[in-house]
């Protein structure tokens, strides 16, 4: 990838996930990056295609984590959904706890914004498909019920994880995401 | 309430639930309730002073119903907790599903603003109060298990709400929020 948009990008993600959108300039972006507003828009179309860009970055890391955890047979699937999420954790205590990228971001646009709206709504799909696939291997060896829909579980833990991200936000802090973690594994694992 | 300052609020939490707070300008709140500047100014200081009181506005619909629903004694507590989440639902799906105005505002507003990030974490830390009290009967009369921490599953279960709302916002649909509610009452139960 081009260097300036490389760093246009990783600049945009660490402000945006901060500010928001709407709140967040152009030139902010730009001063911050140290880039001319002319190598700005020989690399994005609009502040909007910017910002789908920087989903796909933050896209990007995250199924570089959900490759490194989901699919790491050392450990039993269960364990390697808790460590997908342990990851995602550590992500956001470097980042200070503002919660995730996808669910903050959602919030301020999808309410007008329907490009915003189906991205992030396809972005959450993905995650929760890749657990997916972790939750139908612990059910078939027997960790999990033999009655668990593995992708409508997957899609509860992804979810449920959503509301402690903003929650984390909100109080800078870790525990609603482990409390979360701790009580949707006990609860799938005995339903 | 004054009437005019009353109108301003009503339209504002209908667009700003919509739209957000940054991508909101002063001259629609305006134009759609038939205001002028001026008489804005008059009743508040500011636009974050306006949003400051459209969300006690809706917290104190969120009370109304918190107090319709978890202390009418003639249905059992944990029942008195889903038609809570029923009537948030109903509210939800009269505005089109667009989610829940303290997550929504709370993720736009939290990673910049102490005043909001505060204020918001405040109406949901008061929500779950009211549920726990509601928990603690129910394990008292043991419709959950006697080790039961009541504050923390509250806690629990309106952050996972939460979550479910974003998921409602981004799917215009009910469904994240009719499977959060069955998955956590249930996991609340065989805990």
């Amino acid at each position: 990838m081009h260097e300036t948009r490389q760093q246009l990008i990783v600049v945009g993600l660490r402000l945006m996930l901060q500010r928001g959108y709407h709140a967040l300039g152009l030139q902010e972006i730009l001063a911050e990056a140290g880039v001319p507003k002319g190598s700005f828009y020989h690399h994005f179309a609009s502040k909007e295609d910017f910002a789908l860009q920087v989903i796909d970055a933050y896209q990007r890391r995250v199924h570089e984590l959900l490759e490194a955890t989901l699919t790491d047979v050392r450990h039993p699937p269960l364990d390697r959904v808790r460590n997908f999420f342990s990851g995602v954790r550590e992500a956001y205590e470097m980042e200070g706890y503002l919660g995730c990228f996808l669910g903050s971001l959602g919030q301020e646009l999808s309410g007008t914004n329907e490009r915003f709206r189906h991205k992030i709504d396809d972005c959450l799909t993905a995650i929760a498909a890749a657990h997916a696939v972790c939750l139908e291997e612990a059910r078939v060896r027997g960790d999990l019920p033999s009655t668990c829909d593995a992708r409508r579980t997957a899609e509860l833990l992804v979810n449920a994880w959503e509301g402690a991200a903003l929650r984390s936000r909100l109080l800078r802090s870790a525990r609603p995401l482990d409390e979360i973690l701790d009580f949707c594994l006990a609860a799938m694992a005995s339903r």
